[in-house]
This record gives C-alpha cells, sequence and structure tokens, in this order.
C-alpha cells in the first residue's frame, strides 16, 4: 500500500493506493476521527460486482450506517439524483455530523462530493474511486458537480475529501471500455508531464489493458503526484490549473454531440487529437511532431470509433463549456511534451479542421 | 450613504447603507471591476412595486443584462427555483464570467447567494436587500441555501457577495408584518450586544414601526457591525458565530409547524421568548431578570398571534435542524443581555414547558 499526500494550503488529505485495501476504510476514517454517522452511495455496477466484499466491510461498522445505490450514467448525474441523496440523508436524520462516502466511478465521486459539499452547507466525505479513470483524474483535485441542460458539470463545488482509498482489485471487473478510458487520462498525463514518461506509457499501453498491478500502480501514482502538484499550485483553476483539460473542450463538446454515448474517457483521447492538430495548424507543431505525438493515440482507433457526426454541432457545443468566458473558446495546446499552452484563441475554420481530422483518427474509414 | 466593512480574511467585502442609492449600483459594480455579464434575480413583489426605478437602474447598464422573478415564498426557495435560475443563465450563454444580482427579500438573497456559488462552480454576485430583515440579517455571513423536504436552509453554501447595497427606500413599500420581522432580527442583537443597545432599542421600538430614517440607519449600522465581527471570527458557525441563532432553534421549529403562516422574524419572536424561558427553567436566568428580558418582546404581543400549535410537532421538528447534531438538540440561551451560551442540551419537558410558556405570550387570549 502507497500513500500520496495532496499538501492543500486548507484541507490537505491522503490518497491510499492498494490491492485489498478497501477492508480497511472504517480504520482509516477512525484514525482521522471522522465523523461516525456514515452514508454511502455506491455504483449500481459495482454493488452488483462487488456486494459480498462490500457487506462485510460495511457489517464491521459500529456507527450509523445507511447507503444509496446510483446508476453511474451521465443522465443520472444530475439534480434528481442529487434530492434522492438528500432524501436519504433526511429521512434517516443524518445532519451536520454526516461522513458520505462515494464508491465507484467518475460520476459517483463527483454527485457525492456535490451532495457533501451543500448537504447542511458541508459534511466530511470520502472517496473510493472504483475505475481506473475515477483513480488518476476525479478522485484527486476536488471538482465536484452535475450536469444540467446537457452542459456538463455546469453545476458544482470546489470540495476536497477527508481521504481517497484506491483498491485495484475493483478494477478487475471494468469492462474494457472503461479500462481504455482510465489509460486514455493517463495518455493525457504522459502529455503533460516529460519526455520520460511519455516513453513509459508508450511503452507499456499493453500492460496497462491486462492490469499488470505494479506497472498499474506506478502510473496510477505518477499521474495523482502530477495531478497533485498542478492542483495544489492553483485549486481554483485560475490559471496553471487549466493545462490538465488538454483535450477536454473537444472532449466535453463531443460527448454532448455523441449524446453520451461514447464514454468521457475515449472522448478525451479523441479530444487530444484535436488538439495536436490544432497546435499544428496554429503552427505550434510541426509536421514531423504532430506525427511522434499522435503515435501514442494510433493504437487506441482499433479500439474507439465514432461513426458519424456533426462537426458543426460540436463547434457550437464548444460555447456552451463553463470553462469559456463568454463568446470565446479557449483551448489548452501543446508546443512539445510538458510544454503546454493554456487559453489559445482559434478561428472558427481552424477549430473544424481539427475536429475532422482528431476524429477523423477514430472513424471506421480510417486504416 | 455610510459604508461597513466586512473584513473577511479572504473575500472581504463592504456594505452601503443609504437612501436612493441603488441608482449607483452599477458605478460601484464597475469601481470593483466585477463581470459585464449580468443576470439578476428579482423578488416579485419588489419588481411591481419599484419597476420604474429598477428599469432606470438597467437601462443605464453597457453590458449583457437579463433578469428572472421570482416568488418571494418558502415553498419557492426550492430546488425548483434554483433550475428555473441556471436555465435562464444557460438560455441566455451566461458561464464563468458572469455576476448575479439578488433583489429582493432574504429568500432571494439566499437562493441568489447558493445559485452563484454552484453555477459553473462559483460565479461573482451582489446583494440588495430590499427588506429590513433582509438588510439586518442575511445580507451579512454568506449562508446562502434553500429548502428541502420541509427542513429549512438545509442545502446551502458558504459564499460571499462582492458587495451589499441597502437603499432604505424598498422599506417604504413594505407590508406592516415585514417591518415587524426586521424589528424582530434587531431585538435579537438587543439581547446579544449589551445594556445600552438594548435600552436604546427598547425606547426606539415606535420609531422603528414608522421607519425613522435616521433611528433605522443606526440600528442597522449597530447591527451589522456586531454581526459582522461575529462572522469574522467564526465565519464557518464552528462556535462563536452560533450565538447568532438565539431563538433560532425555536424559531424554525415553529415556522415548519405553522406551515409557513407565520413569517420567519415573527417566528424568531417568539423563539427569543421561549429561550428565555427556557434559560429561566435551567436556572440561568432568575424570575426578576426573566421579566426584565421578556419585557421588550411583550409589546409583540398585539402584533404577532399563533391560534393553534402542536407542541410535541415542534419538539419533533427541532431534531431535523441541520445545527443539531443527530440525536441531541442545541439551544443558545443567555444569562444576561451579552452574556450568551451556546450548545445547552435540555431535557423534553423543559423545552416543552418553554414552548408553551414563549409561545403562550403571542396567543390570543394572552393578555
Amino acid at each position: 500500500m502507497r500513500t500520496v499526500e495532496i499538501p492543500l494550503k486548507e484541507n490537505a488529505y491522503k490518497v491510499f493506493v492498494g490491492s485489498e485495501n478497501v477492508s480497511q476504510l472504517f480504520d482509516y476514517a477512525s484514525k482521522q476521527n471522522l465523523n461516525k454517522n456514515v452514508f454511502a452511495v455506491i455504483d449500481k455496477n459495482v454493488f452488483k460486482l462487488h456486494k459480498t466484499k462490500l457487506q462485510n466491510v460495511f457489517s464491521k461498522f459500529k456507527g450509523k450506517f445507511n447507503f444509496i445505490i446510483v446508476e453511474p450514467s451521465e443522465s443520472d448525474k444530475s439534480f434528481v439524483t442529487l434530492q434522492n441523496i438528500f432524501t436519504g440523508l433526511l429521512k434517516n436524520n443524518y445532519t451536520r455530523d454526516t461522513l458520505l462516502i462515494a464508491i465507484g466511478g467518475g460520476i459517483i465521486g463527483d454527485i457525492t462530493g456535490f451532495a457533501a459539499s451543500i448537504f447542511a452547507r458541508g459534511v466530511q466525505y470520502v472517496q473510493i474511486p472504483t475505475t481506473l479513470l475515477a483513480a488518476v483524474d476525479s478522485s484527486v483535485g476536488g471538482k465536484t458537480g452535475i450536469n444540467f441542460n446537457d452542459t456538463k458539470n455546469i453545476i458544482g463545488s470546489f470540495y476536497q475529501p477527508k481521504f481517497v482509498l484506491i483498491d485495484s482489485v475493483f478494477f478487475n471487473t471494468l469492462p474494457e471500455e472503461e479500462i481504455i478510458c482510465g489509460i486514455g487520462e493517463i495518455v493525457k498525463y504522459a502529455y503533460l508531464t516529460d519526455d520520460s514518461f511519455f516513453s513509459f506509457v508508450k511503452n507499456n499501453l499493453a500492460k496497462f489493458r491486462e492490469l499488470d498491478k505494479s506497472i498499474l500502480e506506478r502510473v496510477i501514482l505518477s499521474s495523482i503526484k502530477f495531478k497533485a502538484n498542478v492542483v495544489v499550485e492553483d485549486e481554483k483553476e485560475t490559471n496553471l490549473r487549466k493545462i490538465l483539460n488538454l483535450g477536454h473542450t473537444f472532449a466535453h463538446a463531443i460527448e454532448v454531440e455523441q449524446k453520451h454515448k461514447i464514454k468521457h474517457g475515449e472522448a478525451v483521447i479523441i479530444g487530444i487529437a484535436c488538439s495536436l492538430f490544432l497546435s499544428n495548424t496554429l503552427s505550434l507543431l510541426n509536421d514531423e511532431k504532430l506525427a511522434e505525438l499522435l503515435s501514442l493515440l494510433i493504437d487506441f482507433n482499433r479500439l474507439i470509433s465514432i461513426d458519424e457526426y456533426n462537426k458543426n454541432s460540436i463547434y457550437k457545443n464548444m460555447f456552451r463549456d463553463k470553462k469559456n468566458s463568454g463568446n470565446v473558446v479557449k483551448f489548452v495546446l501543446l508546443k512539445d511534451i510538458g510544454k503546454i499552452l493554456i487559453d489559445v484563441e482559434a478561428e472558427k475554420e481552424q477549430v473544424i479542421y481539427s475536429i475532422e481530422n482528431g476524429i477523423g483518427l477514430f472513424t471506421k474509414t480510417y486504416v
């Protein structure tokens, strides 16, 4: 079991990374003197697949305990689910001294963190990300939220968990597309970090897919540490933190256009490809460098595909992204591995060109 | 025009108190370089009564401007209204660089502040409290929220406005019960502050009711300054700030039991009476001191009345108050003017006794 510290000025916390460590959930909570009125929000799939394991963990707990099962879909990342959580809390007389526990992927983590931030004006919460994507991404950073009116994460808050517990045992039951999503996020860190991590990721893509434990633990720790450094510098995303959105302006717009038929992590991979093409057309990357950087993404074209899309809808969706101020869309682009530009603007034609070429890598006709 | 500074460590802001100063709204906003994409949330009654004045203010503004009218009722302090605000924002393409402006009483201020705290993970907002109660109470302190499942303010956040503008011109159109509510809150500060402010309030109750401008400005400033000191010491209500809840545990429970047929400020006056009786029955106040302290409330019994109530329902409602942890109800009680105890527990019989005697002052049969 390894531990990463997230040294935020206020609300510092730890991330525990291990295997079969979910059994120690309440030991960690008790060591930190967390509240003993516990309400868990559990991903429906995770509950189905790991029921016995989870019930063993819960049965050892001496405090007040209730839970709710939540469907892990973007359309359920909504005010309706949020209100279901609050109804469950109030029906069982939970008040300020509540400890919420999120057990599931990024969707469950985001809703639960948001619920924790606004119930009784803020209660404690703990995250147990059960997908590779949530482990490397959404469990660090304190961004919480729900979707509203087709706009992703438009309603939310910045709110930190008391700790995060990553147990790789949950990854074994992930469908392949979910594993690809996690790898997609790791690929993003490969572009953001440095040449050596880029090479490591490129050389180990196959091992990630086989869920090789030691390799996986290593990339999870590296990704979390990189993200932690960025988040500590800029918790509220005024500047540096924007680099973590590499590919995301494209990704969010594509997800909405595809009506969430593709997963977030898949959309991020496609979005990074679009960003590389945009970097190239804006002369930030020359053709040779573009080819070198695209090489890490090429392998994914057998795993991800988009059949049909409307480039103008995708472009239009970008203006609804909360990261964009008013009528200007701003992109995170690359000059090289680890050399990142934020807040770059582009002409409509350049963006459309990048959408076509980026998505083009993942259409069925691509060879 | 007078200004009070609210010197919070982060997010310090100013409260402007004056008459006919709403006309300077956008001058203040522009001096502080606030965002120019403005969305106003306006109390239905205020809009009806001050339409021309408000339209004059808005028409001078050069930036983007839209508004929504909101019914100022406890049942509209809800997720439905919150979602209406977000729909209005998204339909008009507002993003991170939004400035929300709340124009109305405490309900409008609480919803708008909460909306500002969670739209795009937090946007700027300004408060224009148009009731006396909101001016002395909810415009300072950063508490925002909505009701849910019969539980007042159970969903919300701590979030500070960029500034607060109090224009006494709005008070002239308040119905008498609203003025009484404001005076009720001022009465609370009379108990919390010191003997001299207590006497001043007691001697000027009639002038408050006539909305005497200079007297009113003086008590508004005193109340805000007192509250500001408390809030600066303890922004998140871990300790000292709890004193501001004098009478509120009773008040919230009575409001719910009366199905919000009485106003919050009226309930606070009754709640303070209950608190005094509870302080007496717990031997914190002797009978003589009880009579002295009740004297400030006696005048209100001609203005406020409760016909019927269920003491057991009121008692039960207290356990749903988010200020109470688990199964214990905690009270703010008095040993004397300015001598306050927090987190006091009491037996059910003592609480019921206090409910009967406190409310008894305001039943029709009381002479």
